[in-house]
């Protein structure tokens, strides 16, 4: 992670971790009651973002309240299991570990890639690795034209619906276990993710609510550190864990404390100090163009207004 | 359907449905623009509002660039895909026919009710038929106790995830299929449906654009007319065909006509006047209460805002 020397980086850091878990765990309380639900499910990826969803969630209800899924499938990494597990037992929760790769090949995702049985996880990686760069140009990162559709890609296209089909089919399965008790869906995204478009539309960000939506990706960090989140899913790096070897940074190709800045400046108009302090224009226009091609995946479908 | 005498109905019948075809029309294209997309992709359901949807499509862009998916199951009616590919025909567009039974059965939904193997239609019908009505009291209809996540009914819970999750699943397939062409996803529901939380969240209400929310169920039909669906689907009784023998008017126990003039009045401050025109306060009630019910369904989940 490279050092950056900016006054926006200090905005950033939580000035009163205290409060904001007070703050979020009250909103949970709210929404628990408001909707009359029995409990709460969540998915556990193994990921700090669900983690620290947990976490909040254990401090809102009592653990009986609290119910998680654990959903891996032929690309998922071998550590997020251990991970996921972790979690639930620091937490005391009940998790359910359900292995969705027979309902994937159901639906026809894995014939959109080559079959990597038999080789290694490590030849799996170059090979995804080497595939991501390849579609890309100087211009465009894949995860830029991913956004845009495929921009023209097949294998782009291919990709998008390879990749969001695993997190729609997990939106999937939360509904089709909450429903069956009256629990409700928490959402895991953060912030960066939501304005950068690094979620899958109707996968991920698919939930009843959304409790640390206002939070940057650095922020996640702090708070999960603040409540003890196990130090090993605070520091491996973060991965949609969809594909080999793809982590987040290597999918946007640009680390998280400089996008967390980037946005971060662009909300409260500080895109002047952005200049001074090595971030340059184009990664600047990068993120704007990220949030621009987003925005649909932040909005309800829009409808024409019939007048009568 | 019982005829109610009031002056909302004429308030509700098109003025100009020429006009409405061209301002929905107008909004596809803009829409289609707007994305780069390759083309649109929408399920035929074999009912009135995706028939609609798909005609408008058809106006609106080339043939070779709308795809239409048939999504069948176990309890879809045989009709259904008789009356999908009667709209593909009409229009010359592509349908593909997919049959999910395999999908929903690794996720484990059929395990929710017995199998009706064997088992003539008819029977079946009057099964779900008889258990909607034994779930439902003087109070409260089985779909309103839905919308409450069950009102403590285990039979509801189940029935919630047992019917979700087929809608659900075909919003999977739309986007699977559809991101692999860069093909955007027309969303089918209309604003009855929206209004009364008559939809699956994030099952058909997912989608890139919504073509015809904005027009009352009975509208729906009025357009289908103009523009020449085939009688048989406009003049078939609406149904959401995810449980043999539940029609829409059944599930939601009052005419689409009545609701679509309590939901005219609610929304155009006319409420007076309903209590003059035979639509009791009870009904008014009821109207009321599932759209207070469903109005998490038609909000983006909600977060706590964090200051910091």
């Amino acid at each position: 992670m490279e050092a950056i020397e900016t006054g926006i980086k200090d905005y950033l850091k939580l000035r009163n971790p205290k409060n904001v878990v007070d703050k979020i765990v009250e909103f949970i309380k709210e929404q628990f009651e408001k909707r009359n639900a029995n409990g709460v499910i969540c998915g556990l990826s193994g990921g700090i973002d669900s983690a620290l969803v947990a976490f909040l969630l254990g401090r809102a209800l009592p653990k009986e309240k609290i119910l998680t899924l654990f959903m891996g499938e032929r690309d998922t990494h071998p550590d997020s299991l251990k991970h996921a597990r972790l979690v639930a037992e620091t937490l005391g929760v009940e998790l359910r570990e359900i292995n969705i790769t027979g309902i994937l090949r159901s639906i026809g995702v894995y014939s959109l890639e080559p079959s990597p049985l038999f080789i290694p996880r490590k030849f799996q990686e170059r090979y995804t690795i080497n595939k991501y760069l390849s579609n890309q140009d100087e211009k465009e990162t894949s995860f830029l034209k991913s956004l845009k559709g495929g921009a023209g890609s097949i294998e782009i296209m291919k990709g998008n619906a390879y990749l969001h089909t695993k997190h729609r089919i997990r939106a999937v399965l939360l509904y089709f276990y909450g429903e069956q008790k009256n629990y409700i869906v928490a959402g895991c995204c953060n912030k960066t993710e939501k304005l950068t478009g690094y979620f899958v539309k109707y996968g991920d960000s698919a939930s009843d609510f959304d409790p640390i939506a206002d939070l940057y990706k650095t922020q996640v960090r702090e708070l999960g550190e603040f409540l003890g989140v196990p130090r090993e899913i605070i520091e491996k790096p973060p991965s949609p864990d969809l594909a080999p070897g793809i982590t987040d940074e290597f999918a946007l190709q640009m680390p998280y404390e400089k996008i967390d800045i980037i946005l971060y400046a662009l909300e409260h108009n500080l895109e002047s100090e952005l200049k001074n302090e090595g971030i340059s224009e184009k990664e600047i226009e990068y993120i704007k163009t990220l949030k621009e091609l987003s925005s649909h995946m932040r909005e309800l479908p829009p409808h024409p207004e019939i007048k009568n």
